[in-house]
């Protein structure tokens, strides 16, 4: 087999190892936890249907790509939750060096695009990049919507903590966000499964 | 909120039960069952990387979001495995029911092009399709190839069974076909995993 194609199926064969990096999501129904794998497919198939909502227009086929590396990392850092203060101080280095690892089992102009790709999505600066961010952090609000709040009860999560994350949707898509994500917060925060 | 947000909102919520689909396949490293939404992130993720393979110039936006719906109807109509010749007799009326009642929780503009899209991946005649059922095929075939073959050795998998099924990998990409599907088929034929 020629070089090329055997680092791509190398690359490929080791992407499948973020189906066992777990995430405090749980699915809906009150399911087990949900793996990266199964939350980048989410947030790409969002993307697409609700792409009328972002604030700027995007390339829709960037956005999914973004959305379907954006853990690929993880496989070598693991999963920090967003409301993990010590896992997030460690979490730059961890995934540097995981980006590296990973990135470089492929031919290095798709590793060069690749590792493009994930920086730009990390660095939120481009419309691309605020979208998808704002499908990672709508897709896991949806499923914990569908469990009445409980994976923000079983934290103890504060309203400050979800807003701190939260209201970057708003740079993605003003619309999801005063629609869909402040109307969910406010309700849980009455129902106190977010804590004031 | 809106009607229409409500509606891609009930459909992106639906879909998550796609994580509770399991599939034939196990996970590399002789893990666990694969699930449908795994499935489709790996092949959507493959398709892009190898698009240099495909016999034809794809879409390929269009074949990404072919991999990440074609499995949408097995949320009602269950997986169906490739060599259940039973299961594979009542598949399409399982399926059509499925694409009805699954595709129409979302606006109907969405539904249409959703269904029309899922109908083109089915029906084999477009570039994108025969290349994403080509991912359809490849990405199974090398995690069963990381795993010695167990999938095929725990069903008794016979040679004109599976080139019945991954020839058809070759109209998508011949290319793909000679240097890896018919090489590591011909190599599990000589291991037995395979039988004649």
């Amino acid at each position: 087999m020629d070089e090329r194609l055997k680092k791509q199926l190398d690359f490929a064969l080791e992407a499948d190892k973020e189906k066992n990096i777990f995430r405090q999501t749980h699915l809906s129904g009150h399911g087990r936890n949900e793996n990266d794998a199964e939350h980048a497919w989410h947030m790409a198939l969002m993307a697409y249907l609700l792409r009328e909502y972002a604030n700027e227009p995007v390339d829709i086929t960037k956005v999914m790509l973004m959305c379907l590396i954006h853990d690929v990392v993880e496989i070598d850092a693991g999963d920090t939750y967003a409301y993990d203060a010590e896992g997030l101080k460690t979490q730059q280095e961890r995934e540097d060096k995981a980006k590296e690892r990973i990135f470089s089992l492929l031919p290095d102009d798709q590793k060069q695009e690749l590792v493009a790709l994930f920086d730009e999505f990390e660095d939120y600066e481009t419309p691309e990049s605020r979208y998808a961010h704002a499908m990672d952090n709508l897709q896991p609000l949806l499923l914990n919507n569908s469990n009445d709040g409980s994976d923000w009860l079983e934290h103890g999560v504060t309203k400050d903590q979800v807003y701190g994350r939260q209201n970057k949707t708003r740079l993605g898509s003003e619309k999801l966000f005063e629609e869909v994500t402040d109307r969910l917060i406010r309700e849980h925060i009455e129902k106190g499964n977010i804590k004031e």
